[in-house]
C-alpha cells in the first residue's frame, strides 16, 4: 500500500475514525496516484475499496494494484458503499462534508440502517495535499515550463484584429504538443475594457492597438496544474495603465518578499492590499491575494486576509494582486511560488512580466 | 421577469414551497439566460436574489436586469443567503439535494436559527430543462453543425504516426474559430486497443495503420453542448472490427426507429441491448444507451433500462450503443436526436458514419 494511504490511516486513528469516504476527485487521484473520475473511495485500516462504474474498469485495474479492492457499480453505488462499510465492520465513518451532496449523505445513511455513523470531516486529505512531495514538484515545474513556452509562443499572435477566442484556440492547440493533457481551467484572454472583469469569458472581441491584454492561463500536466497571469500590451501604454501596472507589480514584489515558512498567510495578503490601498485603489482589489494549486487549480492554502495559519515548506500557491477599474481596464499579475525551507522560490519567475 | 422564472414560481406554489435555493450552475444559467458560475440563486415569488462574489459583479449586472436582485458576497455567502430568506419572510425553502454539499446545507440551517425550513428537492429546474424551446434548439443545432465541421476537418489529420493528443489539440483549436467557446467535455481520441475503454484519456499513443480510432467530441456553443462519437479507420478494417461495427450500427438504427413521443425510455435502451445481446455481446455494452444534453453534457432524461418515463416532444438526447472488447478494441456510435411531435429527428444525421 502506498505511503499516502498509510498516512491517512494514521490520521483516522488520531481522529478516532474507522474509515473515511473520499468523494472529491482530486483527493481520490492523490490517494491512488491516478487521474480518477466518477468514483468514491473508502479508506480504512481494515481495507480500502474503490467504487466506480464499468466505463472505467480496465483503467482502474491498471492503477489500483494492491492499494485497494475494486467494486464495479452500475447504479446503486450508495448501497454498495454502505455494504462495504458493514462488511468491514466499521462504525464511525468520516465523509467529506464540503463535497458530498446532501442527497448522497442521506442515501448512505438510509442504507446504513443504523449500523454505522457518518461523521462530517473537512480537510483530512487536503491537509496532506498542501505539502507537495518531490514527484509532485517535478510535475508542477513541468506544467510551469509549458506555461512559459505557450506564453512566449502566443506573443506572435497578439496583433490588432485577432479575436480573444482565437488566442485561446492557439493556446489550447499548442499546450497539447508540449505534453500537457489539457488546460488547467478556462483560459482567459481579456482585451481592453474586458480586462476589468477578473473572470472574463473570452469571446469575439478583437484586439486593438494601444490596449492591455490580460492573459490568465494554466495547463494540466499529468493531473498537476499551473496558473499564471500576465498583462501584455499592443502599441503604446497610456499613463494610467502604466501607473496601475506599476502599483500591482510593486504590491506583488512586497508580498513575495514577505513569504517564508512561519509567516502568517493573512500577513502576506495584507502587505499587498495595504500598498494598493495606500495608492487609492483599496476598493478595486476585489479578491484574495492567492490560492494553492496542485491537483486542483484552486486548493488549500487560501492566501486571504482571514487566514491565520502559517506558511509551511512544500506549499505551492499563487501570488496575484489585481486592480480592476470597471468599464476601463484591469491589471493582475500572477506568479506561482514554492515554499522552501528558507523562503520561497518563484517557480514562474523566469516568465517575463 | 422572464418566463422561465415565472414557471418555477408556479411549480413552487404547487409544491407548497415559498422559495427554491438553486445551486447547480446549469440551472442558474437556465433561469438567468446567462453563463453563470460560482453563484447561488434564490428563486421565490416574493423576489429573486442572485449571490456571487465581486469577481463577477460587472458581468452579473449586465445579464441580471430586472430578473433578480444582486447580492455581492465576499465570504459569508451562506449567512447572506439565510438573511435574504428571512428578509423576504419565507418559511419553506426547497434546495437541490443532489447539488448542495452537506456542509453548505448545515451552514444555512445554522444561520436560519429555526426561522425557516430547508426541504430537499430534486429536478424542479431540470424537469423544465428537459423540454428545449426554439432558442435552445437553434443553439444545439449550431453546436451540432460545428461538430460536423470539426469531424470533417480532422479527417486530414488521421494519419499513421500522429498522436491521439495532437488530434485533440487540433479539435480544440478549430472549434474556437467556428464560434464555439470551448469543447463540451474532454475530447476522446482512442486509437486501436485504447478504444476498448469507453472513457479513455487521450494521450501519446500514435495512430497506426489498419486500426479503428474512436473519436468522441462535442462543443459548447453559447452554453449549449453537442456530443457525437464516430469510429474512423486507417487502412483496412479487419473482419471482427467490421462485424462488431455493423452490430452496433444496426442496434442504433433499431433504437432510433423506435423513438417517438410516448415511448418508454427503457424500451429504447432494451431494443438496442437485445440486438447486441442476440449477437453474443451482452456483457460488452456496459453503459446506458443515452443521455439528455443541453446546458449540461449529461442531463435528464437518462435513456436507461431502469427509466420508465415517457419520451416527450422537445427532448434532446444521445443514442450511443457500444461494444467494448477489453485489450482489443471498442466501437461506439453516438448520434443526437430531437424529439418532434411525430417522431424524432437525428440532428447529427448528416454526419457521416
Amino acid at each position: 500500500m502506498n505511503s499516502r494511504l498509510k498516512s491517512i490511516h494514521s490520521v483516522l486513528k488520531q481522529r478516532s475514525l474507522d474509515g473515511l469516504l473520499v468523494s472529491l476527485p482530486a483527493n481520490i487521484s492523490y490517494l491512488t496516484e491516478s487521474l480518477s473520475r466518477d468514483a468514491y473511495f473508502l479508506v480504512s485500516p481494515e481495507g480500502n475499496v474503490y467504487f466506480t462504474d464499468s466505463r472505467y474498469t480496465e483503467e482502474v485495474r491498471s492503477f489500483l494494484k494492491d492499494n485497494a479492492k475494486f467494486k464495479e457499480c452500475n447504479g446503486f453505488v450508495f448501497e454498495h458503499i454502505a455494504e462495504a462499510i458493514m462488511d468491514l465492520g466499521l462504525k464511525n465513518i468520516g465523509f467529506e462534508e464540503r463535497y458530498l451532496p446532501f442527497a448522497e449523505f442521506s442515501k448512505i445513511k438510509e442504507f446504513a440502517k443504523g449500523n454505522f455513523n457518518l461523521i462530517p470531516t473537512h480537510g483530512v486529505v487536503e491537509e496532506k495535499r498542501q505539502i507537495k512531495d518531490g514527484n509532485e514538484i517535478l510535475k508542477l515545474r513541468k506544467a510551469t515550463r509549458i506555461t512559459d513556452l505557450v506564453l512566449r509562443h502566443i506573443q506572435q499572435f497578439l496583433v490588432p484584429g485577432i479575436k480573444e477566442i482565437e488566442i485561446v484556440a492557439e493556446v489550447e492547440r499548442f499546450i497539447r504538443y508540449q505534453g500537457a493533457r489539457a488546460s488547467a481551467f478556462e483560459i482567459i484572454v481579456a482585451s481592453g475594457p474586458n480586462s476589468s472583469q477578473p473572470h472574463h469569458l473570452s469571446g469575439g472581441r478583437k484586439l486593438k492597438n494601444n490596449e492591455p491584454v490580460m492573459i490568465d492561463l494554466g495547463v494540466d500536466y499529468q493531473g498537476y496544474k499551473s496558473d499564471l497571469t500576465r498583462v501584455l500590451f499592443l502599441g503604446k501604454i497610456n499613463t494610467l495603465v502604466r501607473k496601475v501596472y506599476d502599483i500591482v507589480l510593486k504590491a506583488q514584489a512586497l508580498a513575495l518578499n514577505r513569504i517564508r515558512p512561519g509567516a502568517e498567510m493573512a500577513e502576506i495578503d495584507r502587505v499587498a492590499r495595504e500598498y494598493i490601498g495606500a495608492h487609492g485603489y483599496a476598493g478595486y482589489f476585489t479578491h484574495n491575494l492567492g490560492h494553492g494549486f496542485g491537483l486542483e487549480i484552486h486548493e488549500a492554502p487560501h492566501i486571504s486576509g482571514r487566514e491565520a495559519s502559517a506558511i509551511k515548506p512544500g506549499m505551492t500557491f499563487t501570488v496575484e494582486p489585481g486592480i480592476y477599474l470597471p468599464g476601463k481596464f484591469g491589471i493582475r499579475i500572477e506568479d506561482m511560488v514554492l515554499i522552501t525551507t528558507k523562503g520561497c522560490e518563484v517557480i514562474s519567475g523566469a516568465i517575463n512580466k
